[in-house]
């Protein structure tokens, strides 16, 4: 199992023209399965395919399930491993066990992946259908200065070793009001490194993270804030720019948006007090 | 509808700090809807729901239809519409009427989906189930001069309205041997932008684009070869880096595929021989 893969590419540099060994970042499906119920009638269910890079599986996979709202604590978990039953299934199937008494709200599951209830599907829906899975708007007194801002890219990618060999893989890191990183996950997926970063403090139980900071290598759509509302973050740091909708649900959740965090400089979306001045 | 939106942000460059107007790349989410089965017993089924950026909806929901092996040609479409029922929809619904005599091969889309049929999934399932879809290996006498590769970004990034004012949204360009661009569509999401792309081209019965090149502005993963392969797309330029998978894909679909694609210079990771020394 590794971040990167070998290959050879034919480098074209204006018209010099040389064959070299580079590396690329791998990208493999991972299914993620549930066993819930009783029992005596154990079921098990599909639940995801997401092309991600391999490493920190089980982390994914609590992320994914904490942040769709169908997990809720450690305590629910019974175990998660990758599927053994097949000898080519190449640790891309993991299996999430729960606890017998977690139920789980299919109909909520299947509206927020498909969100195909109604013809009136807008942004305001969309939000309002996470506002219903949160604990409310995040209120925290963590505050930070913008030097620490400042620095968190470069602090970020000394530690992003994938990164640096192939250019192709994005970072979330987790910090805390003095600068400190405490966790970093890499994957392919921008989503992917969040459900990581986010299910490593999870099992740790460090949830609801209201004393730290996430750090994204990349854009933040939407899907990133919802995320990051789940877990109770305050402050959501980006390197690329934010979308409209990821500017409106953080003011809505009471987070801190910083966009274009590089070069000495940063832009505040929402609740720029938490940066001190 | 509008590619962009109006907001202010609070700009710390280095200490300074300022208020200023600024615009941001929209995000909404569209729901495709279907239409189908013969007139007497007409169904409707939801099929997806994109977070994407407004504008060219029904060339995206038909470059996601055909790029799923759902429709073929033009011919198999009735109608493509926003859905008007409900006042808040906000034009983020569209249905799409297929002929009646259009079959649907459901349990072959559900796999696509969720790819959950076995245990054994692995990236060598993945391109398995996409080779079954495609007409095979992209056979073609298209070449190009690797100063036309070198030229796209700059070609591509004049054209580009919504990327210079939000610095957050991605490309996909068309351009022939000679380096002519002949579309351009802009998304949050990549895989979005290339839908739309291929929507177009699908729309105007271009397709197989055998003597086409496809420009990205971003990565390349392997959902992005998958909808270019479908439309028989013999090279590929990105500005980022590709996938482990990427590339495999690329090498069965005998597509050309030139990464990083910036600065005079680029590397090819499949079927060099089509960029000319």
């Amino acid at each position: 199992m590794s971040l990167v893969a070998p290959t050879t590419v034919r480098n074209v540099s204006g018209q010099t023209v040389i064959e070299k060994p580079d590396l690329l970042a791998v990208e493999e499906p991972l299914e993620i399965r549930l066993g819930f119920g009783p029992i005596a009638d154990r079921q098990q269910r599909s639940l995801a395919v997401t092309m991600r890079t391999p490493g920190h599986d089980a982390e994914l996979a609590m992320g994914f399930l904490f942040t769709e709202g169908i997990i809720h604590s450690p305590n629910d978990i019974v175990s998660c491993r990758h599927c053994v039953q097949d000898v080519n299934k190449e640790g891309n199937v993991i299996r999430v066990e729960l606890q017998p008494e977690v139920t789980i709200d299919w109909s909520r599951l299947e509206r927020s992946t498909m969100a195909s209830a109604s013809c009136g599907l807008c942004g305001k829906t969309t939000i309002d259908a996470i506002r219903a899975l949160t604990p409310g708007p995040v209120e925290t007194d963590f505050s930070i200065e913008p030097s620490i801002l400042h620095a968190l890219p470069d602090h970020v990618r000394e530690t992003q070793r994938a990164y640096a060999y192939t250019g192709g893989i994005h970072a979330a890191a987790l910090f805390d009001a003095q600068g400190k990183l405490l966790l970093v996950r890499e994957d392919i997926g921008r989503h992917n490194a969040l459900d990581k970063l986010i299910g490593a403090a999870f099992w740790q139980n460090w949830l609801p993270l209201h004393q730290y900071g996430i750090f994204l290598s990349g854009r933040v759509g939407v899907e990133l804030v919802q995320k990051s509302w789940m877990a109770g973050v305050p402050l959501l740091a980006a390197v690329g720019a934010p979308s409209s909708l990821a500017v409106q649900m953080t003011q809505e959740a009471n987070i801190t948006l910083a966009g274009f965090v590089r070069d000495e400089r940063f832009n505040l979306y929402s609740q720029p007090d938490r940066v001190r001045n």
